[in-house]
């Protein structure tokens, strides 16, 4: 069994269909692929501000893949540095424990990118990691205290948000955090 | 007085405070400044499809501008080709009908790049202006039999919606549509 410090530590949010839409503010944020060393993620724009009546998004550089996400807090504090990175599987992102389905779901990781310090034994940071399990090299989420001990301080982001995608299983939508 | 066939063919809407929100779907544009040649509508990306479980906006480049709308028909339906001008005053973009107040408010034209034809009289199309009144070169909307008239036959695209910004002010809110 897990232990209480090894629940997440990090609001983990199931996306209704149509969400997008029940907040009256959405936040625009690019999107990063999770395989690869994690240069995209440095690469992305840090300034993506909604400015004018009508929240025209402004980046410092121009970038290819974004998403609108409904303005849930974690991310709607985020004035510069947030990204989002895209897991074909969630598995590869973090041990999950729970349903096979859920390890195998999409999930998109949001990250602060101005802070990369591992600061917190109980937050989660964005790492490129040398192997998901296959061999491949590509990004992963690590608790801080597991990265702390491995001599890791220095991270790509501190991780704020994860999604997971909309589904029309109406147990899924209830919420189950209980994974790392 | 203006005469029947000079009222607007194309959908004017005030958006709404929060209602990127209201509608269960969204779309993403790239957004273009009304200043210049026109050369910026032609470089914004063509492609920006919404992928995956997430909705996640895969455009063939990069691009700094953007805007969230609600999935309103006229632009939800665009494939590709679609683009969204931001004219910092509705008059430099067209002859206002109206109140003064309208005329200086901002405006979006979401034009489809796709259909570049001036093809019918009483549609708008987005063309390069020598001048919007004050000796500045910029974008304009013009009406197709106007154009006709100039023998002129290629736009940079077709409008097919125009976007006021939100207002706190009811009577706005009702839409009034006669302006050309």
């Amino acid at each position: 069994d897990v232990a209480v410090e090894e629940l997440v530590r990090v609001p983990v949010v199931r996306m209704s269909v149509g969400e997008v839409a029940q907040s009256s503010i959405v936040v625009v944020l690019p999107v990063c692929k999770a395989e690869g060393k994690g240069v995209e993620v440095e690469a992305a724009p840090w300034e993506c501000g909604m400015v004018g009546d009508f929240g025209v998004v402004e980046a410092e550089k121009g970038w290819t893949r974004w998403v609108v996400l409904p303005g849930w807090e974690p991310v709607a504090v985020l004035k510069r540095g947030g990204v989002a990175v895209a897991f074909k599987r969630a598995g590869d992102a973090l041990q999950w424990r729970g349903r096979r389905r859920d390890a195998e779901e999409q999930i998109l990781v949001v990250a602060d990118r101005g802070r990369t310090e591992v600061a917190l034994d109980d937050a989660f940071y964005l790492v490129v990691s040398g192997g998901n399990g296959r061999g491949e090299e590509g990004l992963r989420v690590e608790k801080g205290l597991k990265l702390k001990e491995s001599g890791v301080v220095e991270s790509l982001g501190t991780v704020v948000l994860i999604v997971r995608p909309p589904t029309e299983d109406y147990e899924d939508q209830l919420g189950t955090q209980d994974w790392d």
